[in-house]
């Protein structure tokens, strides 16, 4: 019996019938990978108790490690833990410690303990409870035929906690592997088919120990490279050497690495040039500013924005005169320039920028087709904007704008520094 | 041999390491289960050949219809292709259609067709090649062992054409199933246990064909029912009296149903009573303005908003007095009831919501601890603001501020329309 790897298994119907992502499953994997630790199979099933335990003995058959996630929650819809008993043998008690911290749970909020709550102290009497600090139901660990099985509640942040604190440590040398080494390097302002073409040369020299991945989202093309080797130096040097290469090839494309995002990449540049930044948005209605806010500490550089939807208030709120929208159209590169400049100066910031477009799906025309989207930029020194051609769907247009507008800013940071140094 | 339902397969190492949600199983699945097409599991798997064969046997086994998306891209990281051919017997062919249509796809846009590109016409001589009108890689098709096979590229709305345009129909009457009812009821404004301790009398009452799910996230509770029987009248029916029942427990806390949203549904209040709103936003940052407004249509009510991150903007774009926020705080029903009445004015619309709140992860005080958020609302007649108190993470109370203050609207019409027949 060789088992290897980890098999995550997410327990609900309500993944099964789509009504929810599986954003856990996406970040436990992206926290295992990150200690090197690998992973077979994510699986979703349904709340049933033939699901359940076919799902179980298909992993117990296969991996070292079982992770599960859902089926403790306070509501009826939970049948895992009498599952969990028969198939491990063992039988509900109640763990008295767990029942303190639910009913203590309960008092700090100030509030009544229902019977659903006190029922979550329930549990197999062959199992180590893990407890969990985030919430009521603890986690369940058990090792049957050398395969570990860890139960989680499917409440994100409990399941992030319990992780956090104690699988992730717990687990962390479990898995024997070849060390990878690996890195993700984000690219913006090249489609998936043009970066490839651009960079081929480079990956037919990437040698076979080094794999290449490419993850394309609008506005964004990740390229992912692993290095597999038995020695961690040379994999982590060969990597380095990898992305030092790439980075000759298409420096102004790169905006970061791994779990970097656009936002917190503009975020930095704005903190470190101490400079401020104002937002007139149109198609985008108001994202740029929530993505630049969705930064903790943004305030010391995002004053404010004005999400101008109707023509009235770009006139109104931003001083567009209606002759110029009358004469170019509320899309048009004059619009989109002085929208830029009037933000900067009405909230007094170093930095203006702006959309405005024809997300869709109506609002068309010939020769403003739906994905028209001008991006306006200003400074004191300079004001310019430039014309988007995205697509036909209102949100990906939508996100492309955005992603567009941040990397617009990224790249003035950018060019500024290579005046200065070049 | 009983094969049954439907295997979803997800091919992309960048699931496995974390890199990306999968919403592309979600997505199908929802179509399907529109359909009344059951799945049996969501698998993702690693772009390695062993995974691929291993994952396709084993669903095989089981299935009698296996959905793969992924591994069909343009560049290297592909090895569907040749895995398929392994597995199925069959050798890679030019179809001279997809060769054709590749061709012309990238003409249309005047670009030059890539090596990469090109090859994206290659396809085992044994599988039925179904045309991709969105993108270029088509989709295959194969039958083998009474089990149908699906691959289709991982490019979202790629995969949505196929799906829509010929997997859905295609399949529509392959799996026979007893006939399920199924609704997902919406609320908004009570957490999970308390919400299931006041229908807990309804929910022991359903009976033993019917099931009930909790789908708790920040601001809502989901409560899908399902009703399983042989007689499909019987389970609509039986369907429609629980949720009318509900309806009596808890009129107030029901926003709509299945894929219905707060922002879409407020949309139509607002349309239906020809009502216009404009946002004067703090700690959401722009979040409340975008989310009415990637509703299609938004433009006839949502006028615009005003994202004062900064004190001075709240001082002179809204026109929130110095001494107002000296004296109460900028996180004060006072300023949150300033924000909401003066943008309505400003901007010269009949409704105004505004939040002020402490996001996180800093700022918070004894007094006014993270996660404090005041939603303020104003109309002509009416000025309101209540205070909340949510959590600790940053992303989790700015979700959590966004629909309650889109439920704020929604009741506002709600009690409205109340008045009115009351």
């Amino acid at each position: 019996m060789n088992k290897k790897g980890i098999d995550i298994i997410s327990i609900g119907d309500e993944i099964l019938i789509g009504q929810i992502v599986n954003t856990n499953s996406s970040w436990m994997a992206d926290k295992l990978n990150s200690k090197a630790l690998p992973i077979n199979r994510i699986i979703a099933i349904a709340d049933s108790k033939k699901a359940i335990t076919e799902a179980l003995i298909d992993s117990g058959n296969s991996a070292k490690l079982v992770l599960v996630t859902g089926g403790l929650g306070p509501t009826k819809d939970d049948i895992t833990k009498k599952t969990v008993c028969e198939l491990f043998g063992g039988k509900l008690i109640v763990n008295k410690e767990v029942e303190e911290h639910v009913r203590s749970f309960f008092i700090k909020r100030g509030r009544d303990l229902t019977k659903l709550n006190s029922d979550q102290a329930l549990v197999p009497d062959n199992c180590v409870v893990i407890f969990n600090a985030q919430g009521t139901a603890p986690a369940m660990y058990f090792i049957k035929d050398e395969t570990h099985y860890v139960f989680m509640p499917g409440v994100p942040f409990e399941m992030k906690g319990l992780m956090t604190s104690w699988v992730i440590p717990h687990f962390s040398s479990l898995c024997e592997v070849p060390y990878i080494a690996q890195k993700t390097v984000l690219t913006s302002g090249m489609g998936e088919s043009f970066l490839a073409e651009k960079i081929s040369q480079w990956e037919n020299d990437l040698g076979d120990n080094t794999s290449l991945a490419y993850l394309p989202s609008p506005g964004k093309v990740r390229l992912r490279i692993s290095v597999k080797s038995d020695k961690k130096e040379l994999a982590d040097s060969t990597l380095e050497k990898h992305i030092y290469d790439l980075h000759q090839i298409i420096p102004d494309l790169i905006y970061g690495y791994n779990n970097d995002t656009l936002e917190g990449i503009v975020g930095q540049l704005l903190t470190s040039n101490n400079s401020t930044i104002a937002t007139a948005e149109s198609c985008t209605g108001g994202l740029i500013a929530h993505k630049l806010t969705s930064i903790a500490g943004s305030s010391t550089y995002f004053i404010g924005g004005i999400t101008a939807y109707n023509n009235s208030i770009k006139q109104a709120m931003l001083n567009i005169p209606e002759s110029t929208i009358e004469e170019h159209g509320a899309v048009s590169e004059e619009v989109a320039k002085l929208m830029a400049k009037n933000v900067r100066e009405i909230m007094g910031t170093d930095i203006g920028i702006s959309t405005t477009g024809i997300a869709g799906p109506s609002g068309g025309s010939e020769d403003k087709p739906v994905g028209t989207v001008w991006i306006g930029f200003a400074t004191k020194d300079t004001i310019s904007a430039k014309k988007y051609l995205f697509g036909d769907q209102r949100e990906r247009n939508t996100n492309w704008s955005v992603q567009t507008a941040l990397n617009t800013i990224r790249k003035h940071f950018k060019s500024k520094h290579d005046d200065i140094v070049g």
